[in-house]
């Protein structure tokens, strides 16, 4: 079976990495969010992208879910005893990325093609791109005016009230190379349990159509995200957070809908909706409940 | 008495270290080559300033010279695995440095006003000047061609032969605001043991006059160079490295020449070109030494 995942950060990172488990790597691409990826120190920052890489490559911080595991911060330390700005905790390993990628792409080398050469030094089997090559930027609508995501999210701490999203450069924007023939020729298409509004959506506004069969896993459980502002976006923007919102966000485009065994009562509701169900336990904390997770969606998607 | 002293990186810093240890920071202004600055990374690197200014701080590494006591290596460790240029060293602490130095420079900061604030940060109480804001690169030309003076130093480790050398920039280069001051207040101008042909001749280059008596302390001893291709520079220039080489390479502007105790039999020779001599140990391995040498060279001056 050949899959196309759609993923944002840490949630969709983890099941990926359960996906990579199980499937062969040439049957797996997963397309990136790149929105919330900034300018920064001069470097440029690409969060969903690289906490996707660094899981499927098993540097992953496994207790933060971002970053990587055995890190330093000398960096960063020095920068603010120089009174620099050090609100976006970068580490030293993971400064490397940032400035290497900065390199790559002011001598002219595309995102993806720099996402390649770095999944095969870290020895990523799977193919991982960014959703696009060009700048779109998530920018957040709030009550203290629009901000760009990383401004929302690491130096405001999700604080602003969310008003609503814009997705800066959408029209201009292509597809990166090889996301468009990896929709078009994949099985299925999974949501991973990401951010709708700010992971997945970004995604959605690039690549626009989807004609293959997709099944979104909820990142809202019993009406929290597991992690990040998901569900507090859906409360400022008047929408009660759960399983069943997060189906209704998606509705046009599910084929099938992963809930949590925690949000069983609202499976009635998202099948009258005309979208199929599993419900399975969606908490990701090891790998194990990973590979278990990924085969659960599979051979939910093989019943469909 | 008010010094300024001119100085290069390793040697140039030791002997700075101690003078700022004798004198009173208002006495001491340092002027500080800027000719091997190159941009690597995207990061704009100052190594000569960063020597410097690491020195004064307390917080070099003693046993190297250069960079950072307690240094890690991560980031440029990863670089590597992802393919990127490492031959340049770079350390964890010493990136925070290039990373807020080069963000301030693109915000339109000066280099010597982020060198103010860096000194103050770090609380280093004598003046460090660059010599000037404009960039101006040592060129290296080599039997290989001309190389730029990084290129030359550390990527290819001093091997090609030098046949001479040319200061980039030069002509449209002003002394950094304070460099003129410094140089027209002092009772005498310190030229530090540093390398003569790309660490001392680089501030001469874009300062041009110097009115005030000039001592100068030889960086070569028993005809080698305590660090550095100093040495190498005046064989393959055809001149036999020695104190006395210093000593002429200087003629026109000197005062007096120090140099060390193994050189004496030199002295004469020096003297005979109308420059007053003071022979000592020159070598400055750890802090006793360079304020001993430092007091030596005051003593000197104060006899002239």
């Amino acid at each position: 079976m050949k899959i196309t995942a759609l993923a944002g950060g840490v949630g969709g990172a983890k099941l990926a990495h359960g996906l990579a488990h199980v499937l062969p790597p040439e049957d797996l691409t997963i397309i990136v969010n790149t929105g919330d990826d900034f300018e920064h120190l001069g470097l440029s920052i690409c969060p969903d992208l690289d906490t996707v890489c660094y899981t499927l490559a098993g540097l992953a911080n496994s207790e933060t879910g971002w970053g990587r595991a055995g890190e330093t911060w000398n960096t960063i330390a020095n920068i603010e005893r120089l009174g620099g700005p050090a609100w976006f905790r970068l580490g030293d390993q993971d400064i490397a990325t940032h400035l290497e990628r900065t390199r790559r792409l002011k001598e002219g080398q595309s995102l993806s093609s720099i996402t390649r050469e770095f999944c095969q030094a870290w020895g990523i089997q799977p193919t991982v791109l960014p959703m696009t090559d060009a700048p779109v930027r998530t920018m957040v609508n709030t009550n203290e005016g629009e901000l760009a995501f990383q401004e929302y999210f690491v130096h405001r701490r999700c604080e602003p009230i969310v008003k609503g999203f814009r997705f800066d450069g959408v029209t201009e924007a292509k597809p990166a190379p090889g996301v468009r023939e990896a929709l078009d020729t994949a099985d299925a298409v999974i949501f991973c349990p990401s951010n709708p509004w700010v992971s997945i959506d970004p995604i959605l506004s690039v690549v626009k159509k989807i004609t293959k069969p997709v099944i979104a896993v909820s990142p809202i459980i019993g009406g929290k995200a597991v992690k990040g502002p998901a569900a507090k976006m859906y409360t400022e923007l008047g929408i009660e957070p759960s399983a069943l919102a997060v189906a209704k966000h998606y509705r046009t485009t599910l084929a099938g809908f992963v809930l949590d065994t925690t949000d069983r009562e609202s499976e009635a509701q998202i099948i009258a909706l005309s979208i199929k169900t599993q419900v399975t336990d969606t908490l990701m904390n090891h790998l194990t409940e990973r590979v278990r997770l990924a085969n659960d969606v599979l051979h939910f998607i093989g019943s469909l």
